[in-house]
């Protein structure tokens, strides 16, 4: 099941390979109408720049923007905040991977407005969803396991 | 000057275009060593999934590679709360633009992590540094102008 994994994400480790993963990921995201509107391939791009060699992992910005207009409505330089990251990364054991999602409850908390407080619990009961969906489908692990 | 705008923001309203103050933005970032690995024009996005007219606003996601794996070393998931967003958007009089960056020691202390804190404070200074050219450019007025 999806778990608090520190004190600003949810998630959990899957027994699926990373490119599954994401795939997954997306579709459920998607389900649960949130738009990726950017996509960071954090491996690529710290082995373009620092010349490191990263594990699999990618940042995926999903937005739902019925909630980002509603939240930029109430407070403009909301888009600090935004969009909304999930993560996907290979676990230590190549046939798991790690997925995880921004709380937006902890991220809102920092605007402390309680009508964005509002939109953060909308936002983060579709996220657990999707996230859930992909545990479920997968099937979950601890988030302790490798 | 650049003043925090917002508990998790810090900013200033400048005298410049919006499509001025996005160029200025773009390559005071890339001064200090800054790549924009992510970029959403949040009107366009509106306007195509919601069809809500909202005024000129860009996300960028602005990354410094080296401190970027830096701080997934200390702390995996922390690409949830990465890149440090900076955002750009049309104040209320069509010669002005607000341009902020998200605080990344408001972001990091989500993750209560010491060894965090200490890339946020380098990351922090760099984009106080690149907002503070562009304002300094520009001709910086009161967070609070119009």
């Amino acid at each position: 099941m999806i778990e608090q994994t520190t004190r600003y994400g949810m998630g959990a480790t899957v027994d699926l390979p990373y490119a599954s993963a994401v795939e997954l990921v997306r579709e459920a995201l998607a389900e649960q109408g949130f738009g990726v509107l950017t996509e960071i391939d954090m491996k690529a791009t710290l082995r373009n720049k620092t010349g490191a060699d990263f594990r699999p992992y990618v940042i995926l910005g999903a937005c739902n923007p019925t909630l980002a207009l509603r939240a930029l409505q109430v407070e403009r330089d909301i888009g600090l905040l935004l969009p909304c990251n999930v993560i996907v990364y290979a676990a230590d054991r190549p046939d798991r991977s790690v997925i995880a999602a921004l709380d937006p409850a902890a991220a809102l908390s920092l605007a402390d407005n309680t009508e964005l407080a509002e939109v953060a619990l909308a936002v983060r009961e579709r996220l657990m969803a999707a996230l859930g969906h992909v545990a479920e489908a997968a099937g979950a692990l601890s988030t302790t396991a490798g």
